[in-house]
């Protein structure tokens, strides 16, 4: 290797190891940390992210980009990949002011405490001058950026990267009014009964019963843990180490289960990243559409299957004899395939989750081009709701001040999570094209040919290739809605009989 | 404040937070990690540290310090003793060598696996290969200091600032002959029994017993919190997260009692540091010695004495009424104030502790001085051992081999477990003087005026003064064994009736 590609892979390695300590931090905070303890971290956590920041903008770093690019030319190759990737990071971070980034995060921090108190208060009035200043702070951070096709498209691309705005709105162009349609299809049908899906569940069985689920799957163990936090999700330390956190709700739940598989669906992704790309730009997963379509393949695709119910549904009948004693296999297939309209996107199903995501993304993109003036959000909001849901917000709370990503400046992120669901429909017709038995497998408790096929096809590229790239590459076509709506549509209209 | 005050503490602060940092890493490797972390939890430590010591030895550093130096005279104000405690640590760090720290970390880390082989197989031959290169390196290390009076002092300067190898030498020449004349005396009175210490208690409800107790003794847990781990130790992330770590040994289980004592006394010494020193080499505990007398001082003062047992035994005997129902309280104290030479250090009685730490420091100054070569080290063991105690180990396992400071490249550090004893005793004459009831209240269960005391005069202080200094301030001597003999003499005389 030569020696200007050692010292940027020794500064790289640096900033991941900085980036995963700062990652270690966050989890603790999130599992452990006694109240006490938040000022502090905060402050070291802030420490870490100038060092890196620091280190991965400097002069050296771009410098030596600019010389590997012509010793390396072969986009393809490890070398090209990583070089490919560090130039966009380090082109991306060198335009941004730290004075800028430093605005951003106390504004943010304005703003999250505010979105708190509005939420509490189901008063938009509260979050809106906060809104207001972070939309204005978003459109900054754009403003830092070479024009693109669309203003939006520079937001979207720190999470998807090459995604364009336009592709995104065609894609869901194609998809919402089938989806609006099949959704109008199913509440027009007999509804599914799920009563006891809501029982009192013992919780160190429910916990326990999800371990055995993520342990068949494949998710290592010697390579990570499952803990406690007020809100479930994946992080990653190093390929060897990648963890889970989940919960118990009362309310919810079986809700645990589908937590554990579908952050060990992002975990496995990352258990399978190529160990040779670590400590570099290309580790780990290479957007969070990806990312997603790995999480939502197997809590959806494969969790909510009958084949899945078959295997798991008869061992979860004997823990929970109380509850499930009398529910029949099928019952419980419905039941926990119920579609509902409803109005927190989270707890939205398979078949309605996507018009939450696409509502948002119109939401974000008339902001940004200050089509919609923020005192009309609500409005807004609830008018979308009705014509896609057909159901309206009784107040904020409920309708636009439910999530939190706004108020941490959080714009371009929605649309990945229906992305994902997207490429996960084209990915599971792809496998069940070279894995015809699949079904069988499933039906038997057997995963390991599935995540075979996960690590050899998506995992092992890790961040080699861009999201639309390895879908083209995986599947033969780009990210598409039709895999999707067949799936949908297949799997409704047996439930609902349709 | 000063604009160069400003600027030196910037730098310090951040230097604070990668260290804080390492420390949440460290904890988690020991606490969570799965097997699978260990290599790039290594890389990420050694990122955080290189990058701290880049960061703390830089000339601005220097140049800010010997500037402010000179604006900041008096060394008696919190930023006189700032500049002075930083100097120190920079004229320390600035000397030696990267290249050095990397050989060394390189040979301990092979010696500390020569080391488990070694004590696996009980021969030393194994490891004194590995030992001999440590102690050259140790020797190495020292020769970047200049000459003190002794070789020695530079280790010891590590650990207690501003203690002399004489110094110690003279305590230790004085303290060890009474200290095996009175172990001699106790040898030869009636033992007492403590078989039923050894059966098998519930884990879990010695867990909460643990914490019971040290709630009772003022730790914070809004600021801590007791996780499982290999081994107790005390780690610092603020001064509002001082966390400890505690396990559970079935072939001695009430020891998880005193482990939690021993650690929540380490970690009150820092809940109690001066917040307004946080971010900076004030904060924290002021040498090991005093840290010792902490823990020592909640384990032995309080924890083993007569009052303490008059107050928890009834409640335990309750918890375990197979175990303890038929113990009277006196003989429960005695049980746990067993006093018996034995060959291993870590389960060394008050009586005979100070003993194992005092054939330590003269091992490793004859091997710093070259008096002693490596190969004789069993052989010279097992003699102190036959003089001190009047036992000889029948092996290398549980002799020379028994301890793993060497093999990390610890040398300086064993004198502090002792010295800690010793202040412990040193303030508890004064606080006894100080508060004639201190033995009611402790009957009472009431442990806050005893912690207020330490807080005010020890722990609030920090690491502004020097241990001698401190000791000083606090007790009107320097640190001396007298008031330890006199401790050992009165407790132990009534014990075994001498």
């Amino acid at each position: 290797m030569s020696k200007k590609m050692n010292q940027l892979k020794e500064i790289l390695g640096e900033v991941s190891d900085l980036h995963h300590a700062a990652s270690v931090l966050d989890w603790d905070q999130n599992v452990n940390m006694p109240p006490g303890g938040s000022e502090a971290r905060g402050q070291q956590l802030a420490t870490l992210g100038k060092i890196a920041h620091e280190k991965s903008t400097s002069d050296k770093v771009g410098n030596l980009l600019a010389d590997l690019k012509t010793e390396f030319p072969d986009a393809d190759s490890d070398e090209g990949a990583l070089i490919r990737v560090s130039t966009r990071e380090f082109e991306k971070a060198v335009r941004v002011p730290a004075k800028f980034v430093a605005k951003q995060a106390i504004a943010t921090s304005k703003a999250f405490e505010s979105w708190i108190e509005a939420k509490n208060k189901s008063d938009f009035a509260i979050f809106r001058p906060h809104l207001e200043e972070v939309v204005e702070l978003v459109r900054e951070y754009i403003s830092f950026f070479p024009p693109a096709d669309h203003p939006y498209d520079t937001l979207l691309d720190d999470y998807e990267p090459g995604m364009k705005t336009a592709e995104v709105q065609q894609i869901f162009e194609t998809l919402r009014p089938k989806q609006v349609e099949l959704i109008k299809a199913i509440t027009s049908a007999k509804q599914v009964k799920d009563g006891f899906l809501y029982k009192k569940y013992n919780e160190k069985k429910v916990w326990n019963f999800s371990e055995q689920i993520i342990t068949k799957f494949g998710y290592d163990w010697q390579r990570g843990r499952q803990d406690k936090a007020p809100h479930p999700f994946q992080t990653t330390f190093s390929v060897n180490d990648t963890r889970i956190t989940n919960r118990y709700e009362a309310n919810n739940p079986l809700a645990t289960l589908y937590s554990a598989m579908h952050e060990a669906g992002h975990a496995m992704y990352e258990q399978g990243s190529n160990p040779a790309y670590e400590r570099t730009p290309l580790a780990g997963g290479t957007s969070l559409a990806v990312h997603e379509s790995q999480s939502r393949m197997w809590e959806n695709m494969v969790g909510r299957s009958l084949p899945f119910c078959e295997h798991f549904f008869p061992t979860l009948k004997k823990t929970f004899p109380s509850k499930l004693g009398g529910v029949k296999l099928k019952q419980f297939y419905k039941a926990i395939n119920k579609v509902e309209p409803s109005l927190i996107r989270v707890n939205a199903d398979e078949a309605t989750y996507n018009l939450h995501v696409m509502l948002r993304l119109e939401m974000e993109i008339g902001m940004v081009e200050e089509k919609f003036a923020i005192k009309d959000l609500p409005e807004i909001w609830n008018a979308k709701m009705n014509d896609y849901l057909g159901i309206v917000p009784p107040n904020d709370a409920q309708g636009v001040l439910q999530d939190v990503h706004w108020s941490s400046g959080l714009m371009g992120y929605f649309s990945t999570y229906a992305l994902g669901n997207l490429i996960s429909a084209q990915l599971w017709e792809k496998i069940n094209e070279d894995m015809p038995d699949l079904d069988d497998q499933i039906r038997k408790g057997k995963f390991n040919e599935l995540l075979g096929w996960l690590r050899e096809k998506i995992h092992i590229y890790a961040r080699k290739y861009d999201p639309q790239d390895l879908v083209q590459k995986v599947t033969g076509s780009k990210i598409d809605s039709a895999a999707y709506i067949r799936y949908l549509t297949q799997k409704y209209s047996e439930i609902y009989e349709l």
